[in-house]
């Protein structure tokens, strides 16, 4: 098999299994219990913390553990809604559904959200921002790295452009985080969402960076977990195996990113050299690993189900969507020609694939259209 | 050590562990994706939901995952929210934090709530919710065990008042599931919260039970999992192990069950012959394993101390709140006398404790109440 989805999810580093076991074991203790049995668990979970600070220059104060990274972004917007609070949101029309979907809800409530377009290339330039923003905007969130095309966006600016206009700031770097620096002060943001299994971590966490001083109420609330902001009993076991991963990810950022590099250049090359006609999508300031094409008159869905056949794991669209096999709305939003949108796949190597799984998925995609 | 504090938590099943590993190593695949790959994690998704559904008396379809009790009690709450929509949630004043919070987060929206007083057994009568239930009134949310002492409520009563008003009705069996006989159907309710690691399940994972029919938004909006109702990567592994944990205790729910018993009566006889002044809290209709006793003149908090110096592990009030020491929301609202009030613990059994356990905590308690 040829595990090729890594925008979907990861597999969880053996490291992190291994740190997670005891806390599913023997060491099953109520982190928040005022007793020496809980005190194993409590101590975990502050290193854990501390840890994800340091890997992307946060304070450990300012780590909010969640269940994933659709929690997260379900947080940063509606930990925003306030009673007659007429303020806008401002997003992009290309980001993940848990941000896009969370939006909707917030509009349903009677709260105005408006969704910026992209150019080509899926970057929100700091112009259409500033057309857009003004003194009434409560936040703007923009990801850092698009989960389908890969493409890495401006943050620094927008984020600059937002707090010149006294709004707050989020990135969703559900697919950036471990994969590309990630600084929270040099991206200068407010807020920013994580996942763990998409940095191999378990399924099921993830965390919200929160700035100290960041006006926004709990979205999940109860108990007085996570300093009152997130309440759940905690997932000591979970969070331990996040650090781990996101430490040793961190720990081999750049020697990953160049395998990537080349595994995605072997792919691409084996493509041209077989004359295939495809656009490659996304901007060349791309997270590593991720390779987003059009091929003219093809049919992405039946490319995924006869590469499946040869077992070979890649995705079309969103990761997040088996259900719909309609043109996702990142490929509209980015304005691929009608007679390539409909032949869009998305291959994302991960750390494990190996520069023969470039070669033999190019060519079974070159296979698979040679035999229409 | 004795660990006696099985409201906080439980110690996973060794054969829910065993049922989850597969998905934390080898079998890693996003259940969502339309390739081979998913179609194990995809498969267990199903087979546990039935599971769990069997349990209860649910249909598989109305079974939602969650990331545990504090949210599904947040989606039972916060998912009835409708713009402009002035209808009242009534719940009551006992509730855990989840419910509570949840309910404060909602008033401050704009929404109304009300909060129903109980007896001093923690009940909430049928009385007391006729009276305040109006056509007017949305959402009747009470806990079918409290977590504290443990009472019964009369939920399928209240659940018939609440649907002659045309009202839903929720309970949060976060106490209950795994521990008393639980039949959605018999308790006539059209929502019910439950959380894993309360019944031998690991951490980090819940369910909300809908029924069919119930109109309620989605709280974690995102991607098309969970019939579009909770977005998020399904927690494959965690999943597996709360209804591998969920069968096992509803297996054995009759022997366990008696065995309890005789350890509650156990501990309570022998604080009785050694004329230790207590009152003990809540209904006789009770949750197994449940003691909440309130000792005259005493602290509960250095009992929970000098016990913890001891090796034993139990509760003073809530479970999810060790930064509060104040005495708690329930055992005020049940109205114990202020000489006895100071002096509350919670002793709870589960499974894996023995006679000698309740006779040593007892023991010990006595032998520290004797060296005031």
């Amino acid at each position: 098999m040829i595990y090729a989805d890594n925008a979907a999810t990861t597999k969880l580093d053996i490291d992190a299994l291994d740190a997670m076991l005891p806390w599913l074991q023997e060491k099953y203790g109520n982190a928040s219990q005022p007793y020496s049995f809980a005190r194993g668990p409590k101590k975990a979970l502050g290193e854990a913390r501390a840890t994800i600070a340091m890997c992307i220059g946060a304070n450990p104060e300012e780590i909010f553990f969640t269940s994933g990274g659709t929690e997260s972004d379900n947080w940063a917007i509606k930990g925003m809604l306030q009673y007659a609070d007429q303020r806008v949101i401002i997003t992009s029309q290309i980001e993940h559904h848990a941000i896009l979907h969370a939006c909707e809800a917030t509009e349903r409530l009677g709260y105005p959200v408006i969704y910026l377009p992209v150019n080509s290339k899926g970057i929100v330039t700091p112009d259409t921002l500033t057309k857009s923003i003004t003194r009434n905007t409560k936040l703007v969130s923009v990801m850092l790295v698009n989960n389908e095309i890969g493409s890495i966006q401006p943050i620094t600016e927008l984020a600059n452009i937002a707090h010149d206009h006294s709004a707050l700031f989020h990135t969703d770097a559900v697919q950036a985080i471990g994969h590309i620096p990630v600084n929270v002060k040099a991206l200068g943001v407010d807020m920013l969402s994580a996942s763990a299994h998409k940095f191999n971590g378990p399924k099921g966490i993830g965390f919200l960076y929160i700035r100290k001083g960041t006006p926004i109420q709990p979205f999940v609330d109860g108990g007085s977990q996570e300093f009152g902001m997130r309440a759940g009993t905690e997932n000591v076991a979970s969070i331990v195996g996040m650090a781990t991963a996101l430490k040793k990810n961190c720990d081999h950022l750049a020697e990953t990113g160049q395998k990537l590099r080349t595994l995605e250049q072997t792919f691409i090359e084996t493509l041209q050299k077989a004359n295939v006609d495809f656009i490659r999508n996304g901007s060349d300031d791309r997270v590593p690993g991720n390779v987003s094409i059009s091929i003219r008159d093809a049919s992405g869905e039946m490319l995924l189900h006869r590469l499946d056949l040869k077992g070979i794991s890649i995705s079309t669209g969103s990761a997040c969507d088996s259900v719909s096999t309609k043109i996702s709305h990142v490929i509209q939003a980015i304005g691929v020609p009608k007679e390539y949108a409909e032949g869009t796949i998305r291959v994302s190597f991960g750390r494990d694939n190996q520069i023969e799984d470039a070669v033999q998925i190019a060519s079974c995609i070159i296979d698979i259209l040679q035999r229409r």
